[in-house]
């Protein structure tokens, strides 16, 4: 099935979410996810050539000539696009999640040391072999669960070496395996203990002595802020965003996570690639977000996971006609999940999203939420062939089936990274 | 591997959970884990033969004869014992799913024909060709994620013919396939079309018509009623219970789900092997179901599948030294989950039980609610050899890494039945 040179015919998609028509889907996606019953598509050098019902793929000329692969009634959609990962990371937090069902809260267990800084600690300390061999591992797990492109950010190292290993570990990741990474520096994660109390002097270190070696290397697309209480402040995130974007590091934003603090706003005056959690918006916020181009990626693992009953506005949001992705947010303290069908079961059981809303905000908007989708997030034609296949009777099975992995291949341009048998 | 004449001896348990020490399991169960780090056991004929620390069981002189099979730091346990679902349905029910994301409650859905009497005209029409490939797909998926025994209720058939076959279903896939199945005789789940209005004629037809044939045919170990607003009222299921236990089928009972109706009471009075559900319990039904016998199985699937934000009070009952089981309860309407490793996770961050209580909730408690732990539940000499291994540092792990399934291998009376490459 690996034959690059041969085109691809994929035949027995009982159905075929193609999700065509253009992109970014704002409002109610309902409707907007081009279901074909048994669809068909043709793939050459990694893009799709052709794709809708069967009986008109397959009496092309060229998709009598190419490779057949007939899926026997499988869901196929395209591969879902994880906008918000920190992939790299040294250690499980699993006493800290204890702690917190015993009644500690996240915030609290910052205080003592656990949280963030046990990640930085950890990350800083462990060898490269290590760190590289925990990352394939998930990145292997992200591909069978349908995950096809992933954001990842940098963040647990807070030092100039640490911060460069973890995105030139990213780098090596990218060139030995097919999960497509989307590097993010994330240096302005949490205070590290050297600038303890001297956020504004860590800042001012971020901008003169870790982010031009960053963009020098070429490291990074986006520059990230965690802006929010205990972290950032808005002014502090303005300030490294501005000198991001100079060096060529397009802005994202951690907003309004824990408590409101105008982090959304700036996502909005910056106009950030993505403003991520949004838990805490206000109606204003929510307007302003609506009325711009940024991504409102949403995290309901972090809810889930932190035993918390608020998430996101995700109905208000897209009722107001806002751009909604969403994310796993895998990580150690707060989200670790690798599974994106499990974040669908979380938007529509805890958010109230519709599945083809979810499934939209899993691929098409997560795309763009890393100004890919004009290249992935849709099956369509130029666009990669990348693909989930579900062994399920319907889409809206996806998150119906929570807990359970039910996709059984993913293609990555055309060639399939992940598959199990069924 | 299968290789059932020779002894199997299990090395490299980076933490192997024993639960040792007797059941049932009251009050708080950390501590009671029984954890043996670097543990080895050894399996003959399908039991336990020894368990502990490597070097002890190493040393044994059958341990010397034995196959060995290194699993080079894992995590065992008892396999999980999954004491309420609802194993052979015809179809899902994505699209009730959908209506209630857009609003409508799960008795609203009842009542205009959905909910469990959709599941019954879908199961009578399905030829039992397809009943069984379902069951069987499901089966292996069970296993696959760590559970070696089920309990199986009918109620989706409620004819005589219809619940018959279903139960007779049970039986012949008990003789196929590894997954020990546990049959329950649910004939009294909802009011059948053909009985509308007409709920204790139709607990008449189950104790003259039904009942009997189950009973001579030994279909079922239980009787199960759904005894709840919108189903069979206490005193419904105290008749049907007592008909029952008369044919020596054990009493069960789904309980104080949708609205408190006494059917925890009853349970406690008839003695019951478990009640099940527990949401809507008040102080009093606490304090009985502690001092009783009755295991108290929680579902949290349902809660978290419906939307619910209230979730049965797991915390105030182990305190209250109630005996807790944890489930699936998987089914079409309600909960479409097989996974307990899922289960575990809304358990930790929804119920506040930690990881260890979970874990003994969901094995020796489970074996519990089944009548069966004094064979199975835990890993301790004399015990059939069920195990789940999970690919992961620490146990804590297995609900921490939410909605993906790490466990690499199942054993079933010391015979692999599931196993995923690590």
């Amino acid at each position: 099935m690996r034959g690059v040179a041969r085109d691809l015919l994929i035949l027995g998609c009982r159905q075929l979410l193609t999700l065509r028509g253009g992109w970014p889907r704002r409002g109610r996606a309902l409707g907007e996810l081009g279901l074909i019953r048994d669809g068909a598509l043709l793939i050459r050098h990694g893009r799709i050539a052709a794709v809708g019902p069967r009986r008109n793929v397959e009496r092309l000329p060229a998709a009598r000539r190419a490779h057949r692969l007939d899926l026997g009634g499988k869901i196929v959609l395209p591969g879902f696009v994880d906008a918000h990962t920190h992939l790299l990371f040294a250690a499980s937090r699993a006493e800290e999640y204890e702690q917190r069902i015993a009644g500690a809260s996240y915030e609290e267990i910052a205080r003592r040391g656990g949280g963030i800084l046990r990640s930085v600690r950890t990350l800083r300390a462990a060898p490269e072999a290590v760190l590289l061999e925990r990352a394939r591992g998930w990145l292997a797990e992200f591909a069978a669960h349908g995950t096809t492109t992933i954001e990842a950010k940098s963040g647990y190292g807070l030092t100039t070496a640490a911060e460069l290993r973890t995105l030139r570990l990213y780098r090596q990741l990218q060139h030995e395996q097919p999960v497509e990474i989307v590097p993010t520096f994330l240096g302005a994660h949490v205070v590290p203990p050297e600038f303890r109390g001297r956020a504004d002097a860590y800042i001012t270190f971020l901008i003169q002595r870790v982010l031009p070696r960053v963009a020098a290397e070429q490291l990074a697309e986006f520059c990230d802020v965690f802006c929010d209480r205990g972290a950032f402040t808005v002014a502090q995130a303005r300030r490294l965003l501005a000198a991001a974007r100079a060096t060529g590091l397009r802005p994202r934003l951690h907003a309004e996570q824990l408590a409101r603090t105008g982090a959304a706003r700036l996502a909005v005056e910056l106009e950030a690639a993505s403003a991520d959690h949004l838990e805490k918006i206000n109606a204003a916020d929510l307007r302003a977000l609506a009325r711009s181009s940024v991504c409102c990626t949403l995290l309901p693992g972090c809810s889930f996971h932190l035993s918390l009953r608020e998430y996101a506005p995700a109905r208000r949001l897209i009722e107001a006609g806002a751009i909604v992705a969403l994310a796993t947010d895998f990580n150690p303290g707060t989200s670790p999940t690798v599974s994106m069908p499990m974040v669908l079961a979380l938007a529509c059981t805890q958010m109230r999203m519709t599945p083809a809303e979810a499934i939209v905000a899993a691929t098409l908007n997560g795309a763009y939420a890393l100004r890919r989708a004009e290249r992935i997030g849709s099956l369509e034609v130029g666009k990669f062939a990348d693909l989930a296949v579900f062994d399920l009777e319907d889409y809206r099975e996806i998150p119906y089936y929570f807990g359970v992995n039910r996709c059984v291949a993913t293609f990555k341009r055309g060639e399939l990274i992940a598959s199990r048998r069924t």
